[in-house]
């Protein structure tokens, strides 16, 4: 235990994403000068926002607060913990700690957005990181990708514990289990605040050990006898593919890699010493036709049916290198996240067609989840004894019912808070509370512009997509107001013109009006013009079509 | 069994919708000169279908053979059997046979479309409507709306049977169990032919009686005590609601309706006596402030979360008469339909946060399947004993699924035909093929448009949406080429231009560019110029912004 010469008052705790919301997870530890941040996610965007690549966290609070930043602490490698790493690291860089594998995974992500001159540690569990007032401790997790942690932040009013995505594995892969010994220590310590992962807080009972999913592989490889044999699952699970390697091994098949996102991990996996295959098993998507169909195993992304993946290409015949074939044996080791079911169906749809045998988790013990279920958030609770709880991680029905786990295992309601992101909670030994909010929303990312397209650029690009656009130009004399040119009618996403030419010819005649009203009372205020054209043409359009396109209304002087 | 004078070649079977799909179901019977018609239903827009309102299916078949048409037999009154009626019936004016139920729920459509002088008939089971070559019969199926039928095609050349969509339930609300009787008779006779509805083909086992939701529901009222209950369901599932009713009753509830689908389905339900429920045990929300919260249940719409239903806005405090407050219950009786999880998911955590509490289908047994599981699809094969089989109504993955079982009860492959809409199956005494295709595709209706929403407008709307759209304007003097007024540049949905002035000056000075080396070597081609200022266009935005939005450039000559 650790004593600090001075308190500096009550410690903060501020998630600038992952409350009331998935993914984009970043918590903000502060304490008197000194600030660590832990994770620098990334969330994907919503269905009604359109055109957008990804969403990362409002950091406004931080930016203002640069000087205190000690630096980013990662808990593991998934997007939803480390892809807003580049743009933070773009405008405040500071160092970036966390397990060699999140490092290693974190390199190659800085490579593709050409970051350099970032200070970045790899950090084994129990090590310390020391700052004035604050400590950082990782301590080891299970979860659906290797080496992830636990932070615990040491103050002297108490620890700060954040659990990070976890499962109780007992039985892991790598036979890396939680140090459930330390934790306990630093419950004897004092937890003055544990955050803690909600994602299946509504799930009872207990999460089945990774290593389950070896058997239901086997059974599947069995069976599967001289088919070639596909399986899909996340790139970062390197757990899962350790054991299809295994399982290859076993019934002696060579193993290759399809899709961008799989073949970065493996490569990483294998270069740090996480994925364990021997360099003669592993081939080339060129070499495949060497082999027999009995002697394949094709590892590959798009088990959430991601349009572009390597998976659903397969399934629309627009693989280059693989043609799916009847009797192939496609392996779905996934459970498809909320928001995709369609997607995977209709991928899984169009493998069944061209007569492959398509296995997914619903069927066979071929998934398990990275999450803890009810019991292990219970033990959780009970093995670290936290004054003070904040649910973490999940939307509101998922932290509500967290809270809810909580109050069960006996904590009074009061000392648990269930906050929205951006909610400051303050705790110290003589008590805790939300006092006060920072700023925070969706940064959205298009293309290169970060944070360039807000809410009117989306409003129109929904109007937009729904009833498509109708521009109107026309070139007016400047002296006389008299109509030179037009007025010409574009229109794009409406209706298809070529059968419409009596409603673009109506269109066109109410513009007529207008302008010829206008010529006449000799109106030159353009924006009245140009408001009574639109009016009278939304109207027209919408008594002729039950359709509101969007109406430009352009006028030249000349 | 009924006897024809003379054989007049094989029975043609063409699903115009529902195979390879889910969703606008019509099947199209033909024997000779003579057509009936099973259903004609609508299906809700992909995710792709950007604006469309609902899909039918392409009919140009039954417009080329019109004359044929005997009529169209309606199993049930779901939107995915009798939607698209009105569009069909505006086409091809034809009577229209169907269970009371079903005529009642159709005039009410017919009504909102303004579609007088259709011949309705309503029709009771083992009635049989005779034509010339074929003879049409009714049968009592069991599914989640009351006065479902499967029909029965009588030929000489043997029954061509079709379940329509169903379960089945041995202990139904209103008694009314299959008529197990009748089917086995219509075996004996002969069935050449079954469709048999696929929805559920991959569940093992049955689903469950509807009456085990009244159980479900029974302790949910027990538990809620002083609170006001809100149950959210199908409208047209009038044995939930008559369940709802019936529980209300014994606890002393009133109950009051919310949502139009709701008040429209209940009130048919009720004045044909499909729904029992006492005159003063149903209130106007505007007398539920007069009642207390132990005294009250209010049925709504909204249980799939649709943004517009009645549930979503008492979720996003949109109602105009009912505020959620803590304390209520919230009973979710539905499960969600593929790709409706997120939607409910997000009025879920709404309601919660409004401090309701809210049971769904995974936690409470308040929802069960209008669709057969696997056993009773057996059954109803062992049952019918067809010569031939096509698995209707569902993706590939559940026809596919539904052939095997068609097997495991020892048909043969070759007997089985897993199509698609369009494909023309031909049976008869001596032999059954799939033979050719008619026209088929999705129709999309958008407004008052029924078709004119082609690939290209779509293409155009995605574009839009994702990117929005830059309009270029240049008036130029027709005789020398020269630039009098612009260029203008307007952008919607692309960047918000008040923070993009640098990158809009730099796009005019592109087309000014283009515009003068156009001038210079006197180019007039307009078309030459637009594609020109269009490429330079692209490329300038797609460096900088690594977006692509659409680019309309338009010339006006003076």
């Amino acid at each position: 235990m650790i004593l600090f010469k001075k308190n500096v008052g009550k410690v903060k705790v501020i998630p600038l994403g992952g409350m009331n919301e998935i993914g984009k997870n970043m918590t903000v530890i502060e304490y008197g000068d000194e600030i660590v941040i832990i994770d620098a996610g990334l969330s994907f965007p919503e269905d009604e926002m359109l055109g957008i690549d990804i969403v990362i966290p409002d950091i406004s609070y931080l930016v203002k607060n640069r000087d205190k930043i000690k630096g980013v602490f990662i808990t593991h490698g998934h997007e939803d913990h480390i892809g807003g790493l580049p743009y933070f690291l773009k405008k405040i860089n500071v160092p970036v700690y966390g397990s060699r594998l999140s490092i290693g995974l974190i390199e190659v992500k800085l490579k593709e957005h050409k970051l350099e001159n970032v200070e970045l540690h790899a950090v084994k569990p129990l090590e310390k990181i020391k700052f004035k007032n604050l400590e950082v401790e990782f301590l080891k997790a299970t979860h659906s990708i290797p080496d992830a942690y636990s932070v615990a932040v040491h103050t002297d009013q108490g620890i700060i514990f954040h659990t990070g995505d976890f499962k109780i594995d007992l039985t892991p892969i790598d036979g890396d289990v939680m140090d459930f010994h330390r934790i306990c220590e630093l419950s004897s310590e004092g937890v003055l605040l544990m955050l803690s992962d909600s994602t299946n807080a509504e799930r009872p009972g207990s999460t089945m050990s990774e290593k389950n999913v070896g058997k239901g592989l086997d059974e599947l490889f069995t069976k599967a006898g001289e088919s070639r044999i596909i399986v899909a699952t996340f790139a970062s699970n390197i757990h899962r593919l350790q054991q299809i390697v295994d399982v290859a091994k076993k019934y002696g098949r060579k193993v290759s890699v399809s899709g961008r996102s799989m073949l970065n991990v493996v490569s990483v996996a294998k270069d740090l010493g996480y994925l364990d295959i021997d360099d003669d098993m592993i081939i080339d998507l060129n070499e495949i036709d060497s082999y027999e169909d009995k002697e394949l195993v094709i590892i590959t992304t798009g088990s959430q049916g991601e349009p572009m993946s390597a998976l659903a290409r397969m399934a629309n015949s627009e693989h280059k290198k693989i043609e799916i074939k009847k009797g192939d044996l496609v392996i779905i080791s996934a459970h498809p996240i909320p928001g995709n079911e369609k997607l995977i169906s209709k991928v899984i749809n169009f493998l069944l067609e061209k007569g492959a045998d398509v296995v997914s988790c619903d069927i066979a013990d071929i998934h398990v989840s990275g999450h803890a279920c009810q019991e292990e958030l219970k033990m959780m609770l009970r093995l670290v004894k936290p004054k003070y709880f904040v649910p973490a991680h999940g939307e509101y029905r998922m932290l509500k019912r967290h809270a809810e786990l909580a109050e069960e295992i006996g904590m009074s309601e009061e000392n648990i808070f269930v906050i929205s992101t951006g909610d400051v909670v303050e705790a110290g030994i003589d008590g805790a509370a939300v006092k006060g909010r920072v700023p925070t929303g969706n940064i959205l990312v298009d293309g290169l512009g970060v944070g360039d397209v807000g809410n009117i650029v989306l409003r129109d690009r929904k109007h937009l997509s729904e009833d498509g656009l109708m521009t109107i130009v026309v070139t007016i004399s400047k002296d006389e107001g008299k109509v030179l040119a037009g007025p010409d009618i574009i229109s794009r996403g409406f209706v298809y013109v070529r059968e419409s030419e009596d409603l673009m010819d109506g269109a066109k005649q109410i513009v007529r009006d207008v302008l010829g009203e206008c010529e006449e009372k000799s109106i030159k205020e353009w924006a009245y013009l140009k408001n009574n054209i639109k009016d009278q043409l939304k109207e027209y359009l919408y008594q002729k079509t039950k359709r509101n396109p969007m109406i430009l209304p352009i006028i030249m002087e000349v």
